[in-house]
């Protein structure tokens, strides 16, 4: 059941616009109006559980959203917006925060980041300072802060015990004082936000943060938790990739799809630059008892691609919530004392080099997918931005708007490479498949082959 | 394993002490150093899962808490105390700033209340002000607020899908804005609090209320969950038992033992007083699926003893959280209408008359318990006032230190009655019994007999 | 023009009143009623510059104060209140928080200093507990500061450029982030707070204090500044004396009539005792140029009557209010070395002793002004005592109901004692006729008599 | 005495800055960094009562300023700062945050307006909504907020009792919860924060705004007052007076120079438009009794310039500064009422046509000068803009470098038109002369010939 009116007054984004600046959200046949509606469908969607893509298409055609000048700010009128986003008949508060959120984003990406043409979006260094410019337009860059934030990424898509594993995760870091940050869908990014809260609550913190990181592609198929409190939405995949990375003090990996595969296989690649050789960067990957076979060959995917030095990039710890949160603070310990040495910022990690391949968009049709290079003679790094690339077309292919239609058009994706390569991404993608961790949504229909050459 | 060495300083609860009162403090020969150190101990032993007298008792022994005076005020030097209180040996703040409730309630309660003759506490009048003053000192009346406290009882020792179904009610009045008040132990005292903080988070409300209301015969069997944000301790029962019903804007019940059954009994008693007749009091009994035949054998209980009026004054909701959330909140709306007819403060309920036999405090010895008349040839509310009495001295023979030694040495309590009521009480206990509603450690071994004349 | 019907709504300072309090404070036949009357009808004559007592008799016949419940606490009515607490009909808000501050040190101090038998009024200790308490209550006491507290005194009738200065100084207190204190009337009293107001202004700093401290004897000649954010009502003259020197860092005096004489006899009584000669206590005597020879006729009338020791008590400044300002700052950065040296508490200075003849009320009849020793025989602390009895009764004479009322019936007060002595309070009494330091209103007919032996 | 070597860290204006910006500050022979380093001069030469230009050029050879990047954010390091802005050794808070306001406005009209082609600034609609931006930026935009902002015009170098006035003025504002804002130098840009901030501490009102508008070229005659804690730097003279009343609620004029002519004859010019003729907007002229006949002189002149219709938009009070303040707090409701009505923002007047010939920047050459029509052959609105032109340039040619260079070189700027006009002009030019109203510092000698055509 969908409700039909609403008029949403924001509260704290009490957002101050210009004429121009609703006069463009207004216009309906705008890429700026589309993208509003698109995102703030995902947020009103909160906590729904569905990412067919398809079904939630049918649904959003009713949907609307119009930006009004009032005397004290703006106000928004929703048609056909999703009931969960309502308790009896009021929106819920962290829902409206978020619609604002998409708001400022939206318009804050056209105008400074598009339109302006400060930043050549070629440009290594002008890709880093617009999504700095992003996220601090966006409030989620606190100098006053001592480094706290635990990025969290694993499946949307996972097994109750799972689920509760990362709710206790959660709970011990929020315990500690640690702040979450996720890509702010159900599953592995909902659990430790949930865990966190009542961890703060114990220990009476009410300023508890709870980020999330996300994009227009991947938000209708991971629709933000109300209690994310902090929401951002960059522009591309690989802009919230670096997002991540610059914005974490530290990473935790739970189990997931070929998205989690996708991130990690984006931060080594980045970790493995040797001038981020010395910049220190907890990352610990983690599960319960269950998962720790899965685990291990990934861990041995990592071993038989990217290599050893990757692998010391990171720390496996089975079914141990204390142990994860404890090495977590001491590995933020360091890179508190790096930073200090270094008078780097807390709030953004400029000091780690990201290189072209990991910034630049990919956007995975049939021929960029079949022509991706996994081989070894190729250069470790590169290696590793042609398998993070091959897995995030799987994303698209499982649950992004083009994604979907392109494999419904043209049939899986062929994925080519050296024959173990292939092997144990096979290995790897068949597992995914059997713990249902590629869709939560009917039976999977694999939008891949693995061709071996 | 317990902590040998701790100092604790105050954060938000600074307390500017007298010397006068810390050499009262400072004093272990006295009965408020004594006091103080039992209710510290139970705040330290934090989520504790145990309420078996003798075995606390053994680990108490070794504990100790001494206040001294600094340039910013007091600090509290702790020597034996739980390891639960600490995470990485740092104190937990919830469990911090309950420590110096404790300390303000002591000394306000002794000076102020029990030495100061200002009230005469075999007055009812005097009753009912010296639990307002207690309540006004520990800063939980605001008169700023609207009502919105929802007391909910239940037992401490509950079956794991009770616990989840007290969880889900606490999440569905958290998204409606409500705050939260308990006895503040485990089981349907702690889950209400934990969902409540999931929903006040999705509501982004950083301002929740979670009161924890006890006293000091109780706090042992019954330490406070650290999500506590607001602890009261009353001097006795019954004036525990007002400070619940003159602070709630509506109350839940959930399953439960002994103890549940006495504040049921406590508050219809009060209720059935012609002068409450027109007062509203949302009252809501609920439960899981499985719970249900057990409340209705409540229900049941409360038809032959107290009456159909008495049943007219609660609702039965079965496994639906959000009827119950919905409904209790509708009650408490009309609670607010009536008080601002009448000039009633929200935030004390000043118009409920409590007969005498509810205030004054019951010493439940052998005799005392052997002596209640429990007849239908009392009027209604004595009879409530006695049954209230007889399930009061079961909690005592169960957990609490005098009456577990009254039991030890003298045999379990013997009750005597009309033969219809002992039998709906003897059908009740023994389904407590049977659910393991009794107590939480060990085998139970009844406390009382049931002596039909 | 008076107002003739007012609503006054608490803001800040919403009291949770009992209904006792509540019954207490309407039986308008009680002690406790005129005395809110009276104090609160000060209150509400804001930034009057009116202290003929007759005259404000009349005016005050019609005022009247009613205290009632409502759903969110306690309203106020008022009639016939003085026109000067309100702009364009709506109460200054200063001057309504200090209504309830009012409100609510009357009724403690009867509830819980002179009902509650849990001090005795006559012993050193417990009156110094008592003080403690009441600003305790009064919320005066913060832990979380650090020492910064300057209070001044000073005469509530001066000439124009002396309360420039006064402003001068407070400017640069304001400025070094010292907050004030003061006797709360005009003058003296008004001008540092204003500076203050200025300097903290240009600090951005948005809560300083502006403390005051008065009883109901002096504060309807005595009118509070509403810039006063935390007002206090002591119940007699010494508590209110001992309040000012327990809770200051410092002092600064500025030129004043006998008030301030009897404050500087006071204090530098105290200081004189053995044990607090090492207690730090910065004491500055200053005015501007013209008040130089006057100031220095005080020093000299110290250093005849109380000697060399308590001349070395202070420093004297002549019209250079950044030294003031500075070495007030130095001196109190000793005093918070000391305290934290000596683990004394920061918000009130535990650690002077105060012995009984500068803690028992005096009350000036005739008689007892008459026989005050007033000679070098006398230990010096005893002088200091009874010089200071002596300038207070000249001040009840002045401005007080009950000493006007003496005077006027039995002709002046007659004073005796050794030559030396008169002769050097006579000099400075007719320099306080002279400058008009004795009443603000009317021409000043003396209230006492030197009568050399 | 100018300090040599200071670290400054922010304390609420902490910017979190890109590796970008803090390059493009720290590039001494960049524009931008020279722009940094006048405004922040001024910034720290707080309270300075000095416009001479060539004075303040020697002292300004010898200071910088350099940003730093720390973990926390970013630091400044001054040398030759003015020892004005420092108290015992440690700059004043208002002064530090206003280096940071001067810090982001300059970076940002740099990056987001001048760079960033998003505004065509030709346009008038896009000037409007830089305007807008600059101003949003910098927090000055409040949605949350009834409308309050009182703007207040007057010279910067006027008669103690104009000062005096000023402050009285303020003070009533103050008392009625108005805000102020002004052009943030000395005079009657100071008086009347100083006068609200008493009425503000009065009425226990802690987030008073004390809002300065100011341009590069003007801000190092006018040094902000340390009071302002608001301060935003436009990038030139006519964005500011847009900026002025697009923001004020209503509009006090004192008695100034030419400065304040040229405001007065830009907003009526502004208000005459006929599509403004029903927008409400509350200005009043005052002064004290002193300043009447003057204040009628320019009322005169408006009179035979403007018209009888642009004599009606404002009123004209004597010496009554509760009459300024009451009637325009009776303004101000119209104009909330009004903007409800119209669903218009409180926060900015976009209602308001400016045209073209106010929003442009003038150059006043001696060219320029000499060619500006002051003739009644031009429309009103016309005139008004070439009036208010005619005044600028004689400021420039008063106080700003540009200036006063240029008159140095070719001797006093020419002014020529109509007899009439010319007659008027040179009336009040010659009585602010006289009041000493053109400069503070030195003898003033005229900038400008009035030549008869």
């Amino acid at each position: 059941m969908a409700r039909h009116y609403e008029l949403i007054h924001p509260k704290t984004h009490l957002r101050v616009l210009s004429r121009y600046e609703i006069q463009q959200l207004k216009d309906v046949s705008s890429r700026t109006h589309e993208l509003l509606r698109r995102c703030s469908y995902a947020v009103l969607s909160a906590g729904s559980q569905n990412d067919d893509y398809l079904e939630l298409e049918k649904e959003y055609k009713d949907f609307n959203i119009v930006v009004d000048q009032e005397d004290r700010g703006i106000i928004l009128r929703l048609t056909g917006a999703p009931a969960n986003a309502f308790v009896d008949n009021e929106i819920i508060r962290g829902v409206r925060e978020q619609l604002f959120s998409v708001l400022r984003d939206i318009l804050y990406v056209d105008e400074s980041i598009l339109k302006a043409h400060r930043f050549n979006l070629n440009n290594s260094e002008d890709i880093t300072n617009a999504v700095f410019h992003i996220l601090r337009n966006a409030n989620i860059l606190q100098p006053d802060m001592q480094p706290n934030l635990v990025v969290c990424w694993g499946g949307h898509s996972i097994a109750p015990h799972e689920y509760q594993y990362t709710k206790d995760v959660g709970y011990q870091l929020g315990l500690r004082g640690m702040d979450i940050g996720t890509g702010c869908g159900p599953g592995a990014m909902k659990g430790p936000m949930k865990g966190a809260t009542i961890g703060h609550a114990k220990q009476h913190i009410r300023d508890g943060r709870y980020i999330g990181i996300t994009e227009p592609g991947i938000i209708a198929a991971e629709a933000p938790n109300p209690i994310v409190n902090q929401l951002v939405i960059l522009p591309d995949i690989e802009k919230r990739l670096e997002a991540f990375i610059r914005l974490a003090h530290g990473i935790v990996i739970f189990p997931g799809g070929p998205g989690t595969a996708e991130e990690l296989l984006y931060l080594l690649g980045v970790l493995s630059h040797p001038d981020n050789a010395r910049i220190p960067f907890p990352l610990i990957i983690t599960g319960p008892k269950e998962a720790e076979e899965y685990l291990y060959d990934i861990d041995r995917f990592i071993g038989e691609t990217l290599g050893k030095d990757a692998q010391q990039r990171y720390e496996i710890i089975i079914a141990d919530e204390e142990k994860v949160a404890r090495r977590m603070k001491a590995g933020i310990h360091e890179v508190e004392t790096f930073r200090r040495e270094h008078n780097d910022a807390f709030f953004y990690n400029w000091a780690l080099t990201i290189q072209d391949e990991f910034q630049h968009p990919f956007d995975p049709t049939h021929e960029a997918m079949q022509s991706l290079a996994l081989t070894h003679t190729l250069p470790g790094h590169e290696l590793a931005a042609n398998l993070r690339r091959a897995f995030s077309g799987i994303v698209a292919g499982n649950v992004k708007a083009d994604g979907v239609s392109r494999v419904r058009e043209n049939g899986p994706y062929q994925i080519t490479g050296d024959r173990d390569i292939l092997e144990g991404m096979d290995r790897l993608l068949r597992a995914m498949v059997e713990h249902g961790r590629m869709k939560i949504k009917g039976n999977y229909k694999p939008c891949y082959e693995i061709v071996s050459s």
